[in-house]
Formats: C-alpha cells, structure tokens, sequence
C-alpha cells in the first residue's frame, strides 16, 4: 500500500483556510485532518481531542524533548505543536493528512517531511484580503494594519510552497484542493513501484 | 493571462494513450492536440493537417535547419516532427497544449520547455502490456518481444518524467489526466503574478 500524503496547509488568517479544509473533509471523510496540541485552556465550547488537544506545560515540555511533536512554537506564553505519532500511523495506514498551520511551522515540517504537499491559500486579492481582515468585527485601523503586515511577511514566503489555491469560492477550492490531492499521487516520485517493477525486468 | 500548459504525454505502444488523449480533448475542447508533422506518404483515410501534416522532404529539411521543430526523429527512413510555431501560438493564447509523442521526442522538449509537464501513460500491469501488445493483430512471438523490448527501454525513462497515468479504465485516466492539468495550474512556479504583487507591497 502507498503511504498517505502529507498535506500542509497555511495562509494568513481570513483567507479562510479553515473554511476550506473542513468543506474538503466533508466531501472526503477519508482525509485525516490533525489536531493540535496547546498548553492554552480551553475556550468555552472547545472539545479536547476535537479543538485541540489540551495539554499541561510540563507534559509538554516532556513531548518537545522527547522527539512527539513534527512542529511546535510558543505564541502568546502557549505552547502549540502537531503531535507525530497520530500523524505517522495515518500516514502509515495509507491516509492522507492534513497539517493545517502557520507558516513558520510548515517551514519546521518541510526539513522533516520533504516529501509533503505544501499548499498557500490565497483570497482573491490582496485588496480582498485587507477587506476580510477588517471585516472580522470591529478592530480599529492599527490591529487591521499590523495583521496585513503578518500576511504579508507570509506571503513572503509563499515560493517555499507547492501550490497557491486560490479561494475565491469555497466549492471550488475545494475541487482544485482535490486535483492537488489526485495529481500528486499520480508523481513519479510516489510511484517507485512501477519503477522497481521495470527494473526487475530489465 | 497565463501562458498555457504544454503537456507532454508518451508511453509505449499498447498503453492507450492515443485513446485517452482523444477521449480528454471531447471533455476538454478548449485543450489544443498538436499535429505532427511527417515525410512519410498519406496512408487511405488519414487527412493532411488532422492525421498528419504531410510534407516533401525537403521542405521538412529546411525546417529543421530554421529550427521550425520542437522535436523530430527518423524511423524508418521517415522524417517525424512537432512543428513549434502552432504550439507556440496557442501557449501564447493561454491554450493547453498536448504533445503525443515518443520517449526520445520527449526528452528533447525537455531541454528547450523544461516547464512543460511530462506524463507517462502506463496500462495496468506489465503482463497486462505483455497481453495488449500480442492481442494488436496476429503478430509473430518475436515481434511482440522486440515490442516488449522496446516498451521495457520506453520504461526505463519513466523517471524522467513527472506523472505516472495509469489507464485501467479511460474515463478514470481521463479525469486524473484533468487533476493533473488543475494542479499543475496552481504550482507556485506558474503563478508569479501572486507572488509579484506581493513583494510590490512589502
């Protein structure tokens, strides 16, 4: 059987990513959508195992120095990271899985994982962009400004990425996320049993 | 607008391909199929500028020396090629293109459109290519063996290439020859103009 695919995906906050995955999950219930773990507490309506997994700091010191986590960071005095082994046994098992997180922890899974699909969700435009980051609520110019200044320092580092999925709706970036998804199973590199196979004739 | 895909599709005889590259242009006739051209007579029924562009020696020739070919080959004592003006053309014009060409053509597009994608069309097992290969006519074992041959060397190559078709069913390799050409269309590399407008902001 071939192994999973490791599907990264990031972009900045209100190019709704997150829109995207889930919609994907729904159409595609076999795809494994991994949850995080953080030392934060949980807000109210977050479900542990669901939300994230929620997590004492000891406990999760003691995962950092144990190798647990294919990424990990600390934003805002809480400890947030991908746990690995849930993510190797769906791997394993043949199920794609989808990391969907920060730029800088994508950067962490490509040293470890090259072989992952990395994807930047885009909004229409970067006009667009400005217009949904502001339109979250109520924020005054200076929040809205320093988010755009974020976005843009990772847009910066969009060329490290694979793919740019465009979400100008979300049905169809759901389907583009999908031919992503198809067109890369069919890569040579994913394909080295064809390859042997010829070998041995040879 | 963005220059169209230039795919190139190759395989050994047997795999299909020919029957999966028509049945993709009647779902996608916005997909453009180069013709060939070739020194070789017109055979009953093949019209010139579909089948084939039939051309005198000559002039073929000539536009070898102009550098009027993207690839070309002689088998058989005949000239074969793909003249690069057309293609050129409906790139330009944001149109995908096709090639449907042999291994060695493949490997000289390569050196002059190194973004072209390569797709390698593969029937469902080697046995399986063993049976289409000899089920063609009435064919004497040792043909079907230098055919096997020259499928196993076709084979050898398959590295070289970017995807791996696997036709089992043509309406399936249809639609993952379609993910393919989406995803290919969101690889960072061919989307610059996000990227541009970006790096003008910072």
């Amino acid at each position: 059987m071939n192994r999973g695919l490791l599907l990264v995906v990031s972009g900045p906050s209100g190019t709704g990513k997150g829109t995207v995955c889930r919609a994907l999950l729904e159409k595609r219930p076999d795809i494994h959508l991994s949850v995080s773990a953080t030392t934060r507490k949980p807000r109210p309506g977050e479900i542990d195992g669901v939300s994230y997994y929620f997590m004492e700091e000891e406990a999760f010191r003691s995962m950092i120095n144990s190798d647990g986590f294919i990424e990990w960071a600390c934003f805002c005095q809480n400890y947030y990271g991908t746990p690995k082994e849930k993510v190797e046994e769906q791997l394993a098992a043949g199920r794609d899985v989808i990391l969907e997180i920060e730029v800088q922890g994508a950067m962490q899974v490509k040293s470890e994982f090259p072989e992952a699909v990395f994807i930047f969700v885009v909004p229409p435009s970067l006009e667009e962009l400005e217009k949904r980051l502001s339109g979250r609520g109520t924020e005054k110019p200076e929040v809205i400004h320093e988010r755009l200044k974020t976005a843009l320092w990772e847009y910066s580092n969009m060329e490290k990425y694979n793919y740019i999925l465009l979400n100008d709706e979300v049905d169809k970036a759901v389907e583009r996320f999908i031919s992503i998804i198809e067109a890369e199973k069919q890569r040579v590199e994913r394909n080295d049993d064809w390859v042997n196979k010829v070998k041995e004739r040879i």
